[in-house]
């Protein structure tokens, strides 16, 4: 690996340090480095890519488009592919489910969507402060920071983060306290001290927290918390939505509907920068230009994120496979953890992890399994879990082959 | 126009209402709608598109990238098409200029970079506060937000934003006023109730504050400042940056080095999202990981990023037609001027404004222009300046052709 | 009534609405109003006339240091009398209890001596975050402001109130949930999103908060957890103090050693404005004058409160006829509660509630005890706690006289 | 000196340290300490001390009240005493001069006041920010000490402090700038930055801060630029009021009437704390209790503050005897400053200063002056200019021999 990484590029850097390799190629559920070394990616751009790495279908589309001069930039300004986008989230996503959303381009990525919808729900409210969860992970702009749990990135900030309060995540208390209990009994209580919350901000699944999954019911609670107290509900989807845990939002089986959904990584299909804020319609109070941004329409991943919906969620295809191959690597986490002592199965659909009580083994699986040819990352507030996140549209034979280097990488660093 | 845009898209939209018209296909200097009609391009992506819509040599690398299946999504991996783009970076720009810069990508957009500047002046001073400029504009997620002067944007936080102080810009008082004074004079009076400043950030031209030029000896003497009383000095060259006033960088006229320097729009090249920020490496005190975001390494954009700096930035040729066309501007808005009371030329380089004490006037020049087939944006707190930003890469007779729209909306708005 | 407070005095007035009686004069337990009918006073204060109104003991120095014209404005000047209140508080409190402890004079009040404890803390430990308990009072300018409980008075900020975090209150839940099982776990995770706080602010016993009392152990633990976090530990005893439950300092009986102890109220003995607060030497990081104010050192006070220690804090006295009158009124609660349904008995020494499911009696109680010739306030979130707060001074017969007026205008109230 | 101040007082003690004297009595002018050696006091109680130590008119009062078991302690209950001061503030100081305001006990001391001004400046307004000045001083509460310049005494807060916003206090650029020009432009730039204030607090002059003047031209334009912008004026009276510039508020002067005035120190008259809050009645929309504190009800002082309204402000006489003793101040002080280089005369009414270009020497004549036996303190940034503020009722021949002390102390400063 060429070192003008590590003489040129900020000390920020992270990925390419867990992995020392300079890739140039991918195809699929595939990485290749320079010397054409193939890498079986189990972490899919950290759920960006779930329709997988350059997939031809988009890739067709994607050509084209740039092929016959299609507006690349366009600003917010109104192209023929944001309306086939626009139209293709009404159709695939919205009307089938029976969503009243707007939609809002905050900007190109998760943290932009957080960032408008925070600000939404204040500006609806009239109130500051924010509910977030414990292990929350939301951005790395302020106000998306503000909400995020891990306290080396919060340090990070250089200024206190004060308006935004954390409650504990579904099962923090091993089942020891009721759900809720302290939440609703300072919201009650006219002297607890708590500010009065403008909205609640929550992952259905926590991915970068430690692929902790939250029960149906929890969220339903939440919800029904939500609207008995009048506070908003924002479901940051990012990461688990564009069906990463089966249904296309994570929060669909639930049954729940939040006031403002956050979508960003994969609704663009092709790995290119996206995002949209889906707001309901009673809520949708923005001025014109009171949130703004250069790139909130970036053209080409309206025509991979369009092409994506029209073939991946016209039908159930994907997520049925999508929660067969979760149900699958299931049963392999139980037969890990059934074997070693101190592990645990977390997660649900393809958002799966391996947790360690000795949080360094979660590294050395990880390193084990780059060394056998699989990108696997760690999360959780001490890097303790194995992360398994591959592209939804992987074979059942890639699936295998990864379930395989897994086990031997958790045997490797048990060892 | 679809009304899909007035049904389903937010409020929030802005550019979409400017200019009623749904673009489909864009080329050079020029939009065309749905039905073929041509639009020339003087708003350039608001600066994001400095070489031209779809510039055909870069066009030519991206499909070869992509066709090949090079990395598209890569979070921040070591990728060739990273390592060629830091590589090109720094030798066409940093070296050059003897510039001792690390190089972090903050995610791809404008705000991510000043987010990303502010918290790290933040981290290196262990201070709070930083100084911004009346009118200054530097983003919509809240960090950068807290910077910026526009109080209807400001409004739209939610929260009181009190980590910054704004200083008067250069010429705010017409010249009634020494530089600085108030600004020295606070830092120097241990009694003067100002919180001790990390950081100052500073656009060099003010594009969204209207076209606000600031003078280089001003610059100089704010570096100067900084370096007395030893606050970090941020230069947000997000919208200046990358030629539009001349040289690459737009504080290279003034001989000044910021410590910090945030770049985006243009840096992609093809109208893709992209930032980077630059940091002096003595400042680059980042933990990894401490600042992260999937999409930091958008590596089609440093592919065609690349490409561009070795096509315009191996010698001086854009530099040099830049700085003429924008004389040629100057000339023009001269006449204008000199002809209708009330007008004023402002700006440099071809970033350049059409200032109106009446302001409804500039959005009528604006929509005159459109009615003319031009694309002219306004700026300013009262959107009384009209902005002419084509793209660096257009022809004398495209300048020309737009020059003479200008001058007739302007006939036609004063009538 | 005279009408001039209706017509002259702000909105702001709060217990010449609750008592309409215009009082005149004042002795032991019994204020007079201007027609000579006595009240028996079983508020005393809020607890700033321990030793009763205008105490003949305390009287007679007091004139004495007047007539002689002793210093009575002394900003923070060394005084004669200042030395004797040292001397005194040493010799009586700190001494014989082995406390190793430097004297602040904050400013008159308890919200003085709370926000020194507050900015001290911060600046021994660089954090700024407070953990506050729900239901705390702690004083209405803006740093006591915020680690308050009660809706409306945060409400009267005008500002967010972003440094502090409430935690649950001993009993918050019924004893449902492990002491501080919510606090110790988001201490522990890394990932909790909680600010890292600077130091745990507690009334022993809540009196504006509802008469709630926290067990010894709570205290130790909390306690402990403090030692084990490196959290400092601050004691507002501005209305517990001063034997309000039997010792001197409402702590005493849990063994523990606060960091910082809050005093007010009845330290100045005779109900004059006195504050101090006590910091471990060790904690003592003051510069000369960076907590200053003018009325620091309200010397007449000095002698008053130096007098009381020398009269009432020589032996225990006062400490064994406080917990036994105490015991009396808690016998009485008893017999009051297990007539009615829909009471409780709170509290301990002689900080003593009573109370009521149904908010209203509570201020039922108050007003027929009013009319009966008693001043009883009520307190808690929903003023559903009749407090019961007499001089520890009171005589026996006083003691029943009051009880009787209580249980009769329970009767009334019940009705 | 017995060093019980050393070694059990907090190193945040300081008037102490500058005067190394323990005091025991005092009377007028004078001080005396435990030896019975005088000083005579050129600083009174920082203006606390408006009609000299134990007034005997006062005491008189003082004692009888005393005596005859007033209510000493009344929280803010209705008392005789209270209502005698309502009566007197009204008859002697509102009705005369035409002021329709309401009366706050916001608690005893300054900083009360100003917390309470600026809650409900921010209740009324609904906005947070506060616009204060340059070299201000408001007390050290976190409410105040934002709007107190001093950078050593606000980092002493331990949090930011981020609600307001310095603008340069009169005269602050010698002259160079016009009055209000930044701060007007700021206000009309709906892109300025600045978050728009709900009131402005402003020293008529500033005693803290080095006793600076501000002219009557100066205040009112200030007060018509609060009233075009909609701003709340709130004027803190409490060093200057009282009579210490001559008229009973330091405003009249100048003609304006302020929203809000604070005013406490002298009001209380025999130095004991006491403070008020004076509101335009049509801005008292406090909520019964919204702020509260124990000490509101100081009837001792109301007795002594009300004798003191009759005594010396039922006609012009002492008004007119400061204005002259202020004038003979001004002559020496000219006297002074006209032989010594780098020394100026500061000030108003009895509220005079000395500054010096070298900030040391100011404190060497506080110094040479204790050691004639004289009290006088410094203030400023630097403490750079001795502050001259005898009490009011001071004899002829106490102003000169105090004069002379001063004139001699300066000659052995400078020798």
């Amino acid at each position: 690996m060429n070192d003008i990484f590590a003489t040129l590029e900020s000390e920020a850097r992270s990925y390419s340090r867990t992995w020392p390799a300079t890739f140039d190629r991918a195809l699929g559920s595939w990485l290749y480095d320079e010397d054409g070394k193939p890498y079986l990616d189990f972490f899919a751009g950290a759920g960006a890519l779930n329709y997988g790495h350059n997939n031809p279908i988009l890739k067709r589309k994607l050509l084209e488009y740039i092929e016959r001069d299609g507006v690349h930039h366009g600003l917010d300004q109104a192209t023929v592919a944001k309306r086939e986008f626009l139209e293709t989230v009404d159709e695939k996503l919205l009307k089938p489910r029976g969503l009243d959303y707007k939609i809002q381009f905050p900007g190109p990525t998760g943290t932009n969507s957080v960032e408008s919808a925070l600000k939404l729900a204040r500006k609806i409210t009239g109130r500051e402060s924010i509910i977030s969860f414990t292990n929350a992970f939301h951005g790395m702009t302020l106000g998306s920071l503000s909400v995020t749990g891990n306290s080396m990135k919060r340090g990070g900030a250089g200024i206190p983060l004060v308006h935004a309060t954390p409650m504990p995540y579904d099962n923090y208390f091993d089942g020891q306290v009721d759900d809720f209990l302290y939440f609703e009994r300072l919201l009650e209580d006219s002297g607890s001290g708590l500010n009065e919350p403008a909205a609640v901000i929550v992952e259905t699944l926590q991915g970068e927290g430690g692929i902790n999954n939250s029960r149906a019911e929890w969220l339903r609670n939440l919800a029904d918390l939500c609207r008995r107290h009048d506070l908003l509900l924002i479901v940051d989807d990012v990461q688990m939505g564009c069906g990463r845990t089966g249904p296309f939002f994570s929060f669909e089986e639930a049954g729940i509907v939040p006031d403002i959904v956050c979508l960003s990584k994969s609704i663009g299909a092709y790995g290119s920068p996206l995002a949209i804020t889906l707001i309901k319609s009673e809520h949708d109070v923005w001025e014109p230009g009171e949130h703004n941004g250069t790139f909130r329409g970036n053209n080409p991943a309206f025509v991979t994120g369009a092409e994506a919906l029209r073939q991946y969620w016209s039908d159930d295809t994907l997520e049925k496979s999508t929660l067969a191959k979760g149900h699958r690597v299931g049963q392999v986490l139980e037969t890990i953890t059934s074997k070693y002592d101190g592990t645990m199965a977390k997660g649900r659909g393809l958002a799966r992890g391996l947790g360690f009580e000795a949080p360094e083994l979660a590294g050395k699986v990880s390193k084990a399994a780059f060394d056998r040819g699989m990108i696997l990352e760690t999360s959780g507030p001490e890097s303790e879990v194995v992360k398994i996140m591959p592209p939804l549209t992987l074979t059942d034979d890639e699936l295998e082959q990864g379930l395989q280097i897994l086990t031997d990488s958790v045997e490797a660093a048990m060892a």
